[in-house]
């Protein structure tokens, strides 16, 4: 056995035993995690600078910088964030369906973890920390593998997590944390389909495509959001400026943030100059079509390529649609399945949408950044899969177990 | 766009489309080709003959050759299993959450399509009706994929499908019969992961090897059945013998027959010479350790390789252990997480058991053969998954949708 072997072998045998822990253990295990991250402020903030000093030696850009350090409210919240996560109701055990059969066996189904959960992700640090909580309070055994950028603080905050987990009893593999920046090294774990039980990639497009080619286990992709808004004839001009323009400025580099708005012509001479007038005043680029630049002079022109797609900055594109099916088709052609929404105050057009859109959250006249583990009620959130099977929207505790059956007989044969 | 490119692109119209049809319109379709097959029973039998004859050519086992042919009765009994599907509650639209959040947006949560399924499969005809009665009832297009040696029965049924659908003004793209077996044009549908979203291979070892090694798209695995009973201290041997002895010899080539007896060493001696007389008197090998061995004259010597193994014959494995928990290590370390089951009036043993051993489905007294689509009580099933991931356990209609979210605003920004 290797060690990438060894290290997803014990992680299997720490799953087996914290599918089984109380509620209880497991959140006492979260919220004395939470105090001891609080009082090592200091050691963590120490780490991070060690961090953020190799940053500046490598010349590391100034977004990836803000994402990497960790302020000491960061670290406050990041505590919070496990205080939050231990009062959510737990998932495991939930009894989902009951009911008898005519053979008179009782049949249950029942929630249960999926077992060892690998999660790889790019700079922030308390990513870390926020997938432990998840995965362990849904009775999963993680390993992770957050971005070499990062390795002093996550080292810290592992050492933290295994040794809280070890004053309460339990098995400190339940969290490993990949230090490797090799390749090979992450290849030969997505190799291990015999422990590690569901991939979960967390960053830009090459990570997932890197992911995605070299695993053999199932992988839940969290990967472009591609947003639409479609403005429809009856919207309220004012109104869909307002949310258009926020569902952009708001956090331009989220994955639920807006990145094409579809006008309907007969609103378009209403609606797009004001839109592009509060786009071009708060830093955002406007790319228009032919209609949109003639109704704007403040728009660029678009070409192709900026139909279908994820600009992650102050960009947004327009284009003037001749009605309800012309939009649907241009969803369907370039969207991206994550967060579509409508405008509109016709009952029958909004119903019509949120039905022949499929993506992971439709939205009627609200921002597609409504589409969140938090804004949407789930509590936590590891991610938003894209993927259709096994979870497709935000990913909270929930979507981190599976459910089997349990089935009380007497003496049934067949 | 190559041949196979094309069909792929093809189903997702079709999906697009199959997605939003309403319930009412799935049901007559079903039993408008419940009809046609019945009706056409001739037809069937001849196109079958066909693909017998063949098989006579080829030199094809009995066993294979019984699984292909379709009998009057069996073209009937596939025209009957239409009529239940249709008579299903369909998953597509159900609201399995709905709730406010803080904001005011009302969330709805909204069982999908998954959209476009292909599905892998061996010699049995009737699996092509099965599937696409699934995956359209449950709004997916499929693309069926059978066994060269069915390939005229398939292409038969197959038609008879798409004539029903153009009647009713359906895409008769919503089923795809593919009829090669050319590998590299698996491959090459394996890949298009842009238009199919699901690969459900159901067949042997080596079929589902095939493509989980060469599928980009997300699959659902229905992998080996290594079914063990545990016949706790506490069982009554009469019993015990009934529901381990039935569980092998029923139908002791499905996934859910018992391959191995666990024996809980203080009811051995009560237990096992019955048990293997038994076995041995309906034509059952049973290979047991040491100690089985001594206690009953008919039981052969196991080796190593029989621990874990899937015999798929008349073949039963029977050890005895010193404990209970040596009997779920045995199950942890042999299993896969298929069924297993526990004999026992110990009601802590009981739970103990269903709690420590997390398979797909687990029972208390009763036989592994339970653990199937139509004994549960999901009335049909496309399959049982080994994955944990999406569905665990038998599939049915449910299993074969995804869940969206729907979100009502009233203007809201973020």
């Amino acid at each position: 056995m290797g060690p990438a072997e060894k290290m997803a072998a014990s992680a299997q045998a720490a799953a087996r035993k914290i599918a089984t822990l109380t509620t209880e253990t497991k959140n006492d295990c979260l919220r004395d995690l939470a105090d001891r991250i609080e009082k090592n402020t200091a050691d963590i903030r120490q780490a991070n600078a060690q961090d953020l000093n190799a940053a500046d030696q490598n010349g590391l850009g100034e977004a990836k910088k803000k994402r990497l350090a960790l302020s000491d409210q960061a670290v406050r919240q990041m505590a919070d964030g496990l205080r939050q996560v231990s009062d959510l109701e737990d998932p495991v055990g939930a009894v989902t369906k009951q009911y008898d059969v005519s053979s008179g066996l009782q049949v249950r189904k029942v929630r249960c973890p999926i077992g060892v959960i690998m999660m790889i992700y790019e700079a922030r640090p308390n990513v870390t920390v926020d997938a432990f909580a998840l995965c362990f309070k849904s009775g999963n055994a993680c390993i992770l593998k957050g971005g070499r950028e990062a390795s002093h603080s996550n080292r810290m905050l592992a050492d933290m997590i295994a040794a809280t987990l070890q004053a309460h009893g339990i098995a400190p593999d339940a969290i490993s944390l990949l230090t490797t920046s090799d390749r090979e090294e992450i290849k030969r774990l997505l190799q291990l389909e015999q422990y590690i039980d569901l991939v979960i990639p967390r960053g830009g497009s090459s990570l997932i495509r890197f992911v995605h080619e070299h695993s053999r286990i199932p992988t839940v992709q969290h990967f472009h959001g591609v947003c639409h808004i479609f403005v429809d004839a009856s919207a309220d001009p004012d109104r869909a400026v307002d949310v258009c323009a926020t569902a952009k400025t708001s956090a331009p580099s989220t994955c639920n943030a807006a990145e094409c708005v579809l006008v309907h012509a007969s609103v378009a001479a209403d609606f797009v100059p004001g839109l592009v007038r509060r786009l071009s005043d708060e830093g955002v680029e406007a790319r228009g079509d032919q209609v949109v630049c003639k109704l704007a002079p403040q728009a660029v022109p678009a070409n192709d390529d900026d139909w279908g797609r994820e600009f992650l900055d102050l960009v947004l594109a327009i284009r003037v649609v001749p009605d309800f099916d012309a939009a649907v088709a241009h969803i369907n052609q370039y969207g991206s399945n994550h967060t579509d929404a409508i405008l509109s105050t016709d009952p029958v057009n909004q119903r019509r949408f949120t039905d022949e859109v499929q993506s992971s959250c439709t939205l009627v006249n609200a921002s597609t950044r409504f589409n969140d583990g938090f804004q949407l009620g789930l509590g936590a959130e590891i991610g938003i899969s894209t993927s259709k099977i096994h979870a497709y929207g935000p990913m909270g505790l929930e979507e981190l177990t599976t459910q089997r059956y349990v089935v009380q007989g007497d003496w049934q044969t067949r």
